[in-house]
């Protein structure tokens, strides 16, 4: 008998509104139980816990303590679900949102539990889509682009107002003594770490792919001088060495012992993001096998042993997945986030009405109606870009466009045509990577959507590729569990636990040749109308003028 | 006393569902009493009464029969509800949908009434919106622009398969028996006004907007031969000299006195076109006064002392609104059926849950909430090219395009940029007039959608206009009306007449500098995705798919 079979690992999903944790037999994988937890405050938006003015618009916040409480909550609950004894339990691994970065003292207290801060905004940890720093972003890319700064390429040429250093910049420009008094600047993936293990680690994933970190360096402190003289120092707040991923960040501290019912002293892993330890889950940790974690926006990650510059990508960072490749990160910044919009502002209530008597969602109405037409037959095609695009254009600032309604239009054409778009801007980002000479060899699709058959199958027909799909409906916390049993030393690393304990389903999408060739056409049309907007000529304009036109002095209604 | 102010004149206007009376005092063209007779058949599109084969897609026939009810029955209830005496109707005019043709004996007997054709589709007068003949108005416009035929230009660079040679050539290639036998080809609105005078007449108005009647001459034998030598001795079938509009045609014939109730011998004016007599309602006779009548489509009517070829235009004919001007005809395919498919299609069920507690139609709610936004604020851009796009364009193979939405897009927001598209279709309308050299001074509304004031403003707004409304909200029977009158004597011309029973509401609707200013930033993005999208490349393509895609052996479902 495996000697692992009666052990297991505890993985920790922090996400944006819960942190779910799964028990995972070492042997296997086998998702024993599991318990989530949701947070008190989930994303503060409005006014700070405690009242206080007003947030800007674009402000997302999140409070530590509700991330503690995941493990004092979830993290029992799931070994208690599971059956096990936590003697059982050999290690513990988490994977967060990221970039969620927050400013601590030295010893890891967040700013915002001290008295006198507690009431500043600023204190407070920045969630991932916190996207007021856009300004601040928009400063760093200018200047590194003039400086010609070497890493600015491994990020598609433009880095994002989600990230490290924009936040950062951020805060000293908005609240000076709050930056002053921050002295570190950490990521929750790291801090929560911190919090298990009583030590400070920072693991290569969040450094490279959020605090740009490439070539064992950040930033120059000339670059950062530049941006601002206070910002000169700012590198010091980011920690020491980062650590490998699947590396072993520390022991279970008696504190942390208690929150979580394990035993004090169990092995946990270093910290990582929720779609970059999902590719241990759906064992896609060799080069060229492409994850793409399909939710309200899809993030794609893969390794490689290549290293190129791929245009638009979100990163490339050495050791960004799995140590001893390159990993690659790319993004559609709206994906099912699109389907929900359209289901909630245009979809008449004959639909609605329908979809309640057969016992259906309206997304599984539209769906069954959009399955039966064959392609092209609506004769439309979309851009998917109504929450932006990322990958491959960086522009945030671009909106949707829709071509080719006529009065016969019906909602399921458009349901239809929206799918495909973002299966086009999928295959986009594919192509990307193929012609910049980093190839891709498996598609495999995570995330929430692979529930919808429909929609795989258009992926299929449109990449012109099978596509499989990850195998647990856990998948961050899985690949949580999977890097800790490589901490614990179940393992020698994360490839030979990816494969023993992650893994896919058995359906595979394979596409159709005669859909694939129809769908090759409207897909020359989407590539077509996607350089046409690229530049943004019109889509900027049309932007500034909504910027304007909502500038209060201007409320003017209509006389009529 | 004015001697026309106990005289009156009965209007009948035929619309493609019913056809409407209306008695009308001849001195101030008080509208005294009106009735309506829906047709019995409405529009013959899937089977002829009677039964037989279905018919074929874009057909769409009339019976003769239901026109004749509606002078059985509108005509003396119109009268009856006045309250005047049949002795104090002066004089009798018609208008009617155009092109509406048929096939008739030398008598004016439809072929479709003869029993061995009654079970003949194409002996069965086509209604305007019989789109079969495609083919052949496309073989049409390609001869005539090969050997550069000296009317296409006077039709905007393109004739279409609505008007008389299209549907003639049609009846010839299938079913050359049918026409053999029509000794006559002739629109409805010459028919009626056989039927009720007896006397076979054509007006100046149909001969040359729908027959390309141009300089006095039908288009050449040489020209018709080449089309199909069957076709050589077409223009025989099409009567001789036409008549001038306001012209007496005759007088009621005994039958048609048994019919309407009328007195025997009275005066019966030369037939028209619904949108063509609007002028006269309008008070809109003189150069440069534009009227739009705004429904489901949009039809722009001028008289100029001006001729110019304006590109896209439907047609400019001397005489062809009121004598001695040259008559401007223009339109737009899309205009409140596109504001109707958005409502049909795509306005979630609270919205118009919201609507109906507010007590209010979900266009009104609609109307409502966009009218409280500045122009611009809702980002977006749009083609109203949803049925096509006559003028300027002349395709009718386009389709529409919207651009800017984002997951902040509201419904409101895209109903108001749909009203936007229109409005901005007719500014370029106008615009193209006025670069090709004919005035536009005046821009009068009518139609059904002049109800909507939040859209005559934006009209104004975009157009930089005062807009002016009719004042009768029976435009086209009014028009008729006026025709009888001078047909009648009881005025010199049309002018005159209109002058006094013609006219405009009180309501002006003024464009706002700064909504302007907005507008013409916003109308700026119209033209360059106008002008963009307007050789086809792309809509072309995608309509192409679109049949492609529904021919029956290509039904395949998607798998899933």
């Amino acid at each position: 008998m495996n000697v692992n079979s009666d052990r297991y690992t505890v993985g920790v999903d922090f996400g944006t509104l819960s942190g779910r944790a799964v028990v995972v037999r070492v042997s296997d994988g086998a998702e024993v139980g599991s318990a989530v937890h949701e947070y008190a405050h989930r994303v503060i938006e409005d006014r700070l816990p405690g009242g206080g003015a007003p947030l800007g618009p674009d402000w997302a916040l999140q409070s530590p303590e509700d991330w503690r409480d995941v493990l004092r909550t979830a993290v029992p609950e799931a070994v208690a679900a599971a059956g096990v004894s936590p003697s059982q339990i050999i290690g513990l691994g988490t994977d967060f949102t990221a970039c969620t970065v927050l400013p601590a003292t030295a010893d890891g207290t967040p700013l915002c539990e001290l008295e006198e801060f507690t009431g500043r905004p600023h204190a407070w940890p920045k969630l991932w889509k916190h996207h007021s720093a856009q300004p601040h972003a928009d400063r760093i890319n200018a200047v590194a682009a003039r400086r010609g700064e070497s890493w600015l390429p491994r990020y598609g040429g433009k880095i994002s107002s989600e990230w490290s250093f924009a936040k950062g910049l951020q805060v000293l420009q908005e609240d000076p003594e709050i930056y002053d008094r921050a002295e570190r600047w950490i990521e929750a993936a790291d801090w929560i770490v911190w919090e298990l293990t009583g030590v400070e680690t920072r693991n290569v994933c969040t450094a490279g792919y959020k605090a740009v970190r490439q070539d064992g360096q950040y930033p120059s402190k000339e670059f950062l001088a530049e941006l601002d003289p206070g910002f000169t120092g700012f590198t010091a707040k980011l920690g020491g060495e980062p650590s490998p991923l699947g590396g072993l960040a520390g022991r279970l501290t008696a504190r942390a012992a208690e929150w979580t019912k394990l035993p004090e002293g169990t092995p946990i892993s270093v910290g990582n993001v929720d779609a970059h330890v999902t590719s241990a889950a759906a064992d896609a940790v060799r080069p060229g096998q492409m994850v793409a974690i399909m939710g309200t926006s899809t993030c794609h990650v893969m390794p490689s042993d290549t290293l190129a510059e791929v245009p638009g990508m979100c990163g490339v960072v050495r050791d960004g997945i799995v140590p001893g490749l390159w990993g690659y990160e790319a993004g559609q910044s709206g994906v099912g986030d699109i389907f929900g919009w359209f289901v909630e502002t245009s979809v008449p209530g004959s639909y609605e009405r329908e979809a309640e008597r057969r016992g259906l969602s309206v997304h599984g109405y539209l769906t069954e109606l959009a399955a039966a037409q064959p392609v092209g037959r609506h004769g439309l095609v979309a851009l998917d870009w109504h929450n932006g695009n990322r990958s491959v254009l960086v522009d945030h600032n671009l909106s949707a466009v829709v071509v080719g309604q006529t009065l016969a239009t019906r909602p399921e054409d458009t349901y239809r045509a929206l799918i495909e778009a973002t299966a086009f801007g999928a295959r986009t980002i594919v192509e990307t990577f193929e012609a910049s000479g980093v190839a891709v060899t498996d598609f495999v699709a995570a995330g929430g959507l692979i529930k919808n058959r429909f929609l795989m199958q258009v992926y299929a027909d449109v990449l012109r590729r099978p596509i499989s799909v990850i195998g647990s409906e856990q998948g961050c916390a899985l690949g949580s569990a999977i890097h800790a049993a490589v901490a614990a030393g179940a393992y020698p690393d994360i490839t030979a636990a990816s494969a023993a304990m992650g893994g896919r389903g058995e359906t595979v999408y394979r596409p159709d040749p005669g859909r694939a060739d129809a769908y090759d056409r409207l897909y020359a049309e989407y590539r077509r109308l996607h350089d046409h907007f690229a530049d943004g000529a019109m889509l900027h304009g049309l932007r500034a003028l909504r910027y304007e036109a909502s500038r209060p002095g201007d409320e003017k209604e209509e006389d009529a």
